[in-house]
């Protein structure tokens, strides 16, 4: 399914740490291949991206709102299987990380290397939308180092292969990536003669989650995590379960109750309008759908996917992570609903708003709702929520959402449906922990860092309160999903700022005391 | 193959911590197949021993010192691969644990779990052999839980076939029996309505090392773990290659320097004898073997291993851990070596010094020194010191052995021909770290304790100092192989006692702390 460069791209995106709602909707966006694709990436970037595949260790550059930053594209043998000796497991493949030397301070100490874990997408994309790295590298006189997650980007075990049934997908598991991450930094600090010097690691979302655990399954190997938006415990039945829903809910209904009903009534109006050809026609057209829909579902799904991923983008300044968006983009939206006449049609309203999301810049002459593109490769995120993440989520009454539960009777049946898997429901708790994080971590671990964003839905999955004196919550009550690693820029409210300016303290503290440490030799 | 009732356990024991040394060794050794054997449980006990298989769930007795204590066999359902989601990870097999609910107190708050991470045979071996969590769960109300490793005793994954080959034996990996014993205790523990109840894990040897790994990857599922004897440290270049040798020899230096120069010359006496037929007639007579042996390496590896394991079970009690033995038996060798009149035959002296750990109770009438018996099913380390425990060890000039030295390579080529695997050598420390480990855990983790007995050979590869206030390193100068597990006696000497009652304090501390903890919630 090739996309079409006027369509707006919808369902591959729920993926995005959200498939935990639809392992369906996952499963049939799976099926939609990786393409290659240019929307995110600035004029001169995206015909960088495309070489890539071509020129390996070539040169290429991210870029968080307009600042082009170099970094240079790297391969390491990785072994398929950590964790067992049976012969597959020795296949090795080629893993790809992204470097930046230019800040790194040699001597007379060795910099830190800041790392970050990357997650379910290809390693371009995080490291574009992570300007904070870059900004900070310098005072640091940090090596940044961006790797990629195995069974996204180029990072493909299996090649064209990968995805194509358990037999190969079986192997993307978060514990294979950790150990990923752990033999590549081992190897690269080797290679740097700078075995000694400290590594940070940091992520975002399910990066942040990777992290967190990555600090405490292998201190020896990282001694800090800057985990930002991580939902560590949204899993079994630590978070309330709609809680998200409640989240995005309460972000539409603090800046207009009528916007938050219009968003509540608009679902009945969809299926009862839809529930025959003729509405759906009309739907299309209302909808400016690229082809006529076959099922008012996909139309929920485009209105679904719209507020609750500009809800967590409701970001202060403009930006172009998910979509190009202006400065609070929730806000906005509300205001697009509140300017229609009393008596206007609330599919029309609902649309104006969702295309906000969709089509801020306005070039999109049709909307492809249906199907869909997965620019950054987020496919393999289906099969996470069909084994690992398991993140039970549901959608309570109250919210302007259509109710729904969770069943993990259903999510099985879905996966084994879809993917021929089933969950292994508890199996994060069980690796990891959640249950009582404060009784377990308040005398274990150290440097940590939980930064959550008031605003995004995924903060209520997070850790929001301080676990000890070196376990820390950073939490703003206006941020959105991992603002905290977006480049600076001149328009960002204090309370960014001072976010961003406690966590370069802390940090600075780490490693000013691993220095200290290591002297003591 | 059989082994004859009156015939000496020899070659496969070397497996015990100890195929570091000598995969070819290993890999021989493991071509013998299991065997149900009955030396090591008293009388009576060998028949309820040989029940386990048929009756499930079935009550047995631990003995250590001749003191009887119950325990009942369960079988939990076990995920085969616990890292990945290919079609056969989520194969089922019965993992065995035995349990003492004698003692567990439910009210008012539930006592604790004290689980005994199962190492490289058996579980009732070394459930006999850890008397001392038995003597200590009474003050404690703990419940006594002994996890069998995966791929021993009856902890089969693929029955009779699961030694067959890679495909079979590469599931026997240390992070899968973690993330085994993970899944067990925590379902255990839903099971007994008693998730809040404090874990803590004790092992010894290779067991001590899985509990303090346990405790560092797996906090939340144990608060606490009691490493004994747990050459942790014995990878890489982190310890001394030739320090347990070096503790060997010094252990019967400090004996007797006659005993030291006598052991040190019989080697080349050894091989100059067997180097033709006649000779290895009259030293199979001498070592009254059952058949001629072929070569005079096997007198070599008989001698070797009476040496080298008499050293770990210096006790100063009389015990029954490896072999029937009197107490302090390095000093009982030492005696018999310097009881011959000085012009004796070295090989006399040496011959009747081993005798000592063969033979203490004379009823052997020849030793089986060529091929041999597996008594508690070891032949598994084989295996794992071919992927994952690739421990260097050497000996050197100044040993009482002749002196080798380590090669990654020859551990290699040793690997691939025997069981068709390369081993990973640094992998261990890049999944559990261990280089600076004081630094690395100064600041991170809690409440391990690491014990050791500076007689014991393996305490050279073990954490020795104190890292935190709460990682602690308790150290006898005179304890042998995990000593401090044994039932208590009433001739122990002050030492161990001392040992034991630090050990039990600092446990009570956690529990308290933990306990006071959780009731703040």
């Amino acid at each position: 399914m090739t996309p079409s460069m006027t369509a707006a791209v919808v369902p591959a995106l729920l993926l995005l740490l959200l498939a935990a709602f639809s392992p369906e909707l996952a499963a049939a966006a799976s099926s939609s291949r990786r393409t290659t694709h240019q929307r995110y990436f600035p004029a001169g970037l995206a015909s960088l991206h495309q070489q890539r595949a071509a020129s390996s260790g070539g040169r290429y550059a991210a870029a968080d709102n307009g600042t082009a930053k170099p970094f240079t594209a790297h391969y390491f043998p990785q072994e398929l299987d950590h964790f067992t000796f049976t012969p597959n497991s020795s296949r090795v493949f080629s893993h790809k990380y992204l470097l930046n030397e230019t800040f790194w301070r040699r001597k007379p100490t060795a910099g830190p290397l800041f790392v970050y874990t990357g997650n379910e997408g290809d390693i371009e994309w995080f490291t574009t939308n992570t300007g904070f790295m870059f900004d900070i590298a310098p005072q640091f006189g940090a090596l940044l180092v961006f790797i990629e997650h195995r069974f996204y980007g180029e990072s493909q075990p299996f090649g064209n292969d990968s995805s194509q049934s358990p037999d190969t997908l079986g192997y993307l598991t978060s514990t294979q990536a950790l150990a990923d991450f752990a033999v590549l930094i081992t190897s690269l600090k080797q290679n740097l003669s700078a075995v000694d010097a400290p590594v940070v690691v940091f992520g975002g979302s399910y990066g942040g989650m990777l992290a967190s655990w990555f600090r405490l399954k292998y201190p020896h190997v990282a001694m800090g995590a800057l985990a930002s938006s991580a939902p560590i415990l949204q899993f079994d039945d630590i978070s309330s379960w709609s809680g998200f829903d409640d989240t995005v809910t309460q972000d539409f209904k603090s800046e207009s109750l009528n916007c938050y009903s219009v968003i509540k009534a608009v679902w009945d109006v969809l299926d009862d309008r839809g529930s025959n050809e003729t509405g759906l026609l009309e739907l299309s057209k209302t909808f400016r759908t690229c082809k006529t829909v076959h099922s008012a579902d996909s139309l929920t799904n485009f209105l679904y996917t719209a507020f609750t991923y500009t809800a967590m983008t409701d970001y202060p300044t403009p930006a172009n992570f998910l979509q190009n968006l202006p400065a609070y983009p929730v806000k906005e939206m509300c205001k697009i609903i509140d300017s229609f006449p009393a008596g206007a049609d609330v599919v029309e309203k609902a649309f104006a708003a969702a295309s906000l999301y969709y089509n801020y810049t306005g070039d999109q002459k049709c909307f492809q709702v249906e199907g869909g593109d997965d620019p950054h490769g987020l496919s393999g995120w289906g099969w996470q929520a069909c084994t690992e993440m398991v993140m039970p989520m549901a959608v309570s009454n109250e919210s302007m959402f259509p109710p729904f539960g969770f069943s993990y009777e259903e999510r099985s049946k879905g996966c084994l449906a879809n993917y021929g898997v089933r969950p292994r429901m508890h199996w994060i708790t069980t690796e990891y922990g959640g249950h009582k994080i404060d009784k377990v971590l308040k005398r274990f671990g150290s440097n940590i860092i939980f930064s959550n964003g008031m605003r995004d839905p995924w903060s209520r999955g997070g850790v929001l309160k301080n676990i000890s004196s070196s376990i820390i919550a950073l939490v703003t009550e206006k941020g959105a999903h991992h603002l905290d690693f977006r480049s600076a820029t001149k328009d960002d409210p204090d309370w960014v700022v001072e976010q961003r300016r406690q966590e370069i303290e802390i940090i600075h503290g780490w490693i000013d005391q691993y220095n200290k440490d290591i002297a003591q030799m």
